[in-house]
């Protein structure tokens, strides 16, 4: 059976003001009209039950995420009481659904992505799931690049293996660090890189003998939270395993020392939204004659391919600024060069550092 | 007798979001702490009492203007019913002097100024009021430049007059309007010429008999409201009179045509105040390492020479900019590029043609 795991406890620091402590990336309608875990949960609709979609998260994000997602049938989540990484949290993930469902295939994904249009994202997910269901393949997803990105990690791919239902796989030659400038032109021209989706379908069983070769520590924490759930000792048990656990990604433990992987190629619209820069990109088919997106009362004069966020009755005037990034929120203002976006989180660990925790 | 005209009639456009139509420049503490119209007024402690002192404003900015001066004795206040520029405001002040002293000498400034020390400012004031009260000059006040400025008007000086009380006092070649960069820097490399600092001494009577010679509509109307100063037709006839007059400032209608004007040499610091980048400027000596002046909850990285106002209980963060200018209200925020600072008038004015008119 597929299950989905929702993977939703990032903090969203590089979308300050808008996101908070409380108030996480995932919550917030950055990419349109509703909350990203909204959206997430809405792509998954026909592909997997509710009762099979899991969400993980830390346990101070339960609140706001359901409360993000409205009325109607409630996914189950996992608590995590400590975020560490991917590895951890697949891992975790892992021993749930193999609790449920010992041949249960796990399609994961992050909660905070952008991805259209639904229906060519279900075809590509259900051919994925075929290939984990057959065996011990850990299958990626490729998005076929657009543009050099710099932001975007990439998957070089090699042979191909087949076409699932007309959907290309291929071998991984080799993932790639998010690279420089001339570095992604290369990629994109050659054609034979995707950039690297952060999306992957695995049986758990796979996944959970991977991480006992390659983490046995994670492995081992694992084990004893499995036997574990469902006990009086369970919450416990959770707080003293995972709390030691090295910050590792599923990257670095799995990906890169892995046998069998696959790449599946991903030909619909992706972004990991992953700092205000994106979220500019995104709407771009919202722009105005001179590329600014505006969602905020606003007057500009002499402004360029700028991104205006603010709420209802507060004004935002820019003059004379090209590729700035503004959004205000009752308690805080951000205004930022377009291309200095991913250091939102600078300004986040200066605000923890300093005497303005309030407005983290 | 030394009687004080202090032209307060501006709205100060150029500093929205923090002036507005009923909160206008002159009432804010844009140079420091208090309100430019109290330091004004402070600044005439000494050499004008408060009853020879008047205010020329508009009728709707009176309240505002006098809660900004706080308690204590009020100097009189000539209501303007509309902005005529500094002509008609200069002409209808001469009127109310001239009908309290025939022999009334008028120190004319506008109330925006910052000016350091008052001590210096009180001597070079006496020195040129002397000058006045001799004859029909009409003596201005040359600013000694500091730095090639752009936005100010220039005075060249031409031969020296006399010494008053130490104080050079020149005849005046000619005026100059605001230069280009290149002839700036002329200016202050000649030593020949000042900033024209918009402060003027004469006699009202002299300065209505230019009125009379060189602007006679609006002469006329001046006589109008004269023979109307404290009857029942007062306001109808300042009405009446005031509405079709052009507007024309002193220094198109008087001094490009009038013979003997004198410039004295005024050696203190001066700014007009006349938009955020001079704020800047003026508060230089309170700014960081990097050269920004913070009024504000403020988290900056990799920011330089930039300016944040803001009030208490709300943070503004910037990253990656450098020459700009952020002020916050509760219910407006303006960003812009220190060198368009001017231009914020330019976003009021679209203010004004849009939707958006809550926010003047």
């Amino acid at each position: 059976m597929l299950h989905a795991v929702v993977m939703a406890g990032g903090s969203g620091k590089r979308f300050w003001p808008q996101s908070r402590q409380r108030r996480p990336k995932q919550v917030l309608a950055v990419g349109g009209t509703r909350p990203l875990i909204a959206e997430t949960m809405a792509r998954l609709d026909g592909l997997v039950p509710v009762e099979h979609t899991h969400i993980v998260t830390h346990q101070s994000q339960v609140g706001p995420l359901l409360a993000a997602l409205g009325v109607g049938p409630a996914p189950s989540v996992i608590e995590e009481p400590y975020g560490r990484d991917t590895a951890a949290c697949i891992g975790l993930a892992a021993v749930h659904v193999l609790r449920a469902d010992p041949d249960g295939v796990m399609l994961v994904m992050p909660a905070d992505q952008v991805i259209r249009p639904v229906e060519r994202f279900q075809q590509v997910m259900r051919a994925a799931a075929d290939i984990a269901a057959q065996g011990d393949a850990l299958v990626t997803f490729g998005i076929k690049p657009t543009y050099p990105a710099t932001g975007y990690g990439y998957v070089h791919r090699g042979s191909k293996v087949c076409d699932a239902d007309g959907v290309p796989v291929y071998e991984v030659s080799r993932f790639r660090e998010k690279p420089a400038k001339e570095t992604a032109e290369d990629y994109l021209a050659s054609g034979d890189y995707y950039w690297n989706s952060g999306i992957f379908c695995w049986r758990a069983a796979t996944i959970l003998d991977c991480l006992r070769r390659f983490t046995p520590d994670l492995y081992a924490a694992l084990e004893r939270i499995a036997g574990a759930i469902a006990t009086i000792a369970e919450a416990t048990v959770l707080r003293e395993t995972y709390e030691p656990l090295e910050k590792i990604s599923i990257d670095y433990a799995v990906m890169e020392k892995a046998e069998t992987i696959r790449v599946v190629e991903a030909d619909f619209e992706w972004s990991d939204v992953g700092s205000w820069a994106s979220v500019a990109r995104l709407r771009q088919a919202d722009a105005d004659a001179e590329g600014n997106v505006i969602a905020a009362d606003a007057a500009l004069v002499d402004v360029a391919d700028s991104l205006v966020i603010g709420e209802d009755g507060h004004l935002i005037g820019v003059v004379g600024l090209d590729d700035v990034v503004v959004v205000h929120t009752p308690d805080a203002t951000l205004v930022c060069a377009k291309d200095r976006a991913e250091d939102v989180k600078a300004l986040v660990a200066a605000l923890e550092k300093s005497g303005l925790k309030d407005y983290l």
